[in-house]
């Protein structure tokens, strides 16, 4: 017999069917035994009444989160917590638990009480609750509804070096790897290589992969090595193409969101997927410091956007425009890299963009500096060092058309998907600074 | 005017449109100029004549591989190399190359003229040709094709952390990173993460992401860094189920790449794609070495099957059996990872297979041994350090379907689809011992 899905079992009733799961509860009367049973799909009722001896004995060793394969009679049953029941007849273990579980799989109350760090020592224990395994469903959805949205539009994938000869683009720490008789580092992203892209001539590319950020940074959003999507198009006039793009992308994606798991979302999660319309709201940079100064917010006037602002920015366009994204533009040359194109009209500011979801930022972009001289002179100004990026120049001196893009973090998606508070929630396996197991 | 893709001019004729992209060849007479203009999609034709002063002066400001953008007439014209051509009215350069290219994109002769190392140099002016375009777009197809095949089969996609805490799994050199205080290593396979998905029930899971191996390895197919493309699937009953999972998606995607490039790779590549047929030759390591001693090769009877053997034995079954593919099966204990689940018949054979495509392995994969005191026997046996391995030994204490999968190259298939010889042709960026540039 093949084995079928739990979520299938109301197609087979009055059948025999053969189940495959976890033990998620075991409740154990005198001559009748009921197991919740879980797989991927979802969870059952099993029932294994006395008569059945050899079932019945054979169950009394089962342990919580044991794996077993179970065979058996597909019924409704209105008392059963789906509805559904199914009237054991042979279970086989196919994997014995240890009794003395180190988290339980199910918390008692609404509120986890195990604590994260305990659960992500046992990450894939805590990865069993319904909730954190709708977390990769909705992921796997959303990657695919992003390349299928880029694919569309003619993107060629892209896989680039992490370990690359010199400690990368923007000044921010990098890690140290011993490669051979000399040293390496690990990319903080694809910047300079979806850039060479374009000077490949690929014109529109998408890379999906890890980034890594020695940063000693312990916050709730940030981990010292996640992924990143990254995307990167030739021909463009300004950063407004970009932004243009990535609008259209993040609505598609949303979309995609919603029709598959907008009701599942809703429900475990308490969050309403909303679907952006476009355009996006706009403000610059400049604008933004004011409303904030306005509404009583004190600001930085002329350093980046801190998540306190970020977040008061996107509550203020939530209100005045009921919209949960803003793009925030023209930052400062001061706060941008050196590879970001200046303003033709004001070269104190960067044809730059940030994107804030409800309160966080999921996205750095540009237009980016495609005249070798140009860059050059920028680079010197803010004291990069030449020897070691002219590799990097090198690939605007044999023609290069004019290109922008954006990097973005799904974590930080996530997380505003689903109303995830802590990025540790909202990837499969967090690394930090004291944090390299599992 | 919106730009529009070379191979779209066709469309246009007698309009006037709107190109972008790279100045292939320039061919100066005293009155009228030729150019081939290359763009993502194709290669046009574009006249100017003396009459159009302004450009025609302009133009001749021109080198080889300058971007341009050009406005002007599509024409039906028999002597133009595709049919069609452009007579440009306006010219404006977006980005003047250098006029000294270090490579040529536009190789004389049939055969590469330049050194692969100096190509690998100037790596984004060698990916402009068409041939290495034309990798990255079979590659996209590949990938997409690889993942609709997992989508639409309930995997659930993880990203796996890459750095990790002990020098992993099989005793094959790894990088080590410099992490805050400690060591860190770089994961050459996601091998125990997959695994841990199976343990925490996700039951099918693909992960696409790069590997790291360093291993001071010089040859034709190896490189320090490479993608990746895992899965791991639970509830198997051998690794049959894992080789029949593997072909049908194999079949799956030969199908969309000859469906959708077969034509130019015939062209451009002079290889048929061809779409294998189910089920694939199986044949245990036994056999293939009786068969290849048979033929009056020399084998090693008790070691791994060497890349002389593999082409060997592929030739025979192409001949006998008229297909590329060919499972080899239940590898001896000697060679395998200690984590490879042990034939229940005879215990010195595991339950693993390689698949060979055209006499290059592209796959290692077998049915894992989930069973908690069998692992640690297994792991002791091999000489490995239980304590460094204990976060991964604890995947199987607390409950862990039976499972298996395996772990593929895309470089090589790539390798095999286009018939490329050398993996570093088959890749964006080429890692090697001596190269970290670009």
């Amino acid at each position: 017999m093949k084995r079928i899905y739990i979520n299938q079992v109301k197609d087979y009733i009055g059948k025999q069917v053969k189940i495959t799961g976890f033990v998620q509860t075991i409740r154990d009367q005198k001559n009748i035994k009921f197991f919740l049973i879980r797989d991927i799909s979802g969870i059952i009722q099993v029932v294994v009444t006395k008569d059945k001896e050899e079932t019945f004995k054979n169950s009394s060793g089962l342990n919580l989160e044991s794996v077993v394969e179970i065979t058996g009679l597909a019924k409704e049953e209105k008392q059963a917590p789906e509805g559904f029941e199914i009237a054991g007849e042979s279970i086989s273990i196919l994997s014995l638990s240890d009794p003395e579980l180190p988290i339980p799989v199910i918390e008692k109350g609404q509120q986890e009480e195990t604590d994260q760090s305990i659960r992500l020592d046992w990450r894939w224990i805590d990865l069993r609750k319904e909730k954190n395994t709708l977390v990769f469903k909705v992921w796997t959805l959303m990657e695919q509804a992003f390349r299928e949205y880029w694919i569309k539009n003619n993107y060629i994938e892209i896989h680039s070096p992490k370990l690359i000869a010199t400690a990368s683009e923007s000044g921010a720490e990098v890690f140290e790897v011993k490669y051979f008789e000399r040293k390496a580092y690990l990319a903080q992203s694809p910047q300079f290589y979806k850039q060479m892209a374009m000077a490949a001539g690929f014109e529109k590319v998408f890379e999906v992969g890890p980034v890594f950020r020695a940063e000693p940074s312990f916050t709730s959003r940030h981990a010292t090595e996640f992924t990143g999507y990254d995307t990167e198009i030739s021909y463009i006039k300004s950063h407004y193409d970009v932004m243009k793009e990535e609008e259209k992308t993040i609505q598609y994606v949303l979309q995609k969101a919603k029709d598959k798991y907008g009701d599942e979302i809703l429900k475990t999660y308490g969050r309403e997927v909303i679907v952006p319309t476009l355009p996006f709201p706009k403000i610059s940079m400049k604008e933004t410091k004011e409303i904030l100064s306005s509404m009583g917010v004190r600001v930085d006037k002329d350093g980046d956007i801190s998540p306190e602002e970020e977040k008061k920015i996107c509550e203020y366009i939530k209100k005045t425009q009921n919209h949960e994204f803003v793009f925030v533009t023209e930052y400062p040359v001061s706060v941008r890299a050196f590879y970001h194109m200046r303003d033709e009209n004001d070269p104190k500011l960067t044809k730059s963009f940030d994107l804030l979801w409800n309160g966080i930022e999921i996205t750095t972009g540009a237009q980016r500096e495609h005249r070798y001289d140009i860059l050059v002179s920028q680079a010197k100004e803010k004291g990069m060092g030449l020897e070691q990026l002219q590799f990097y120049l090198n690939f605007f001196k044999y023609g290069c058309p004019p290109h922008g893009g954006y990097g973005m973090g799904p974590n930080r998606m996530i997380m505003k998907l689903l109303g995830i508070e802590n990025v540790r929630d909202a990837m499969f396996v967090y690394r930090g600074v004291n944090r390299l197991t599992p």
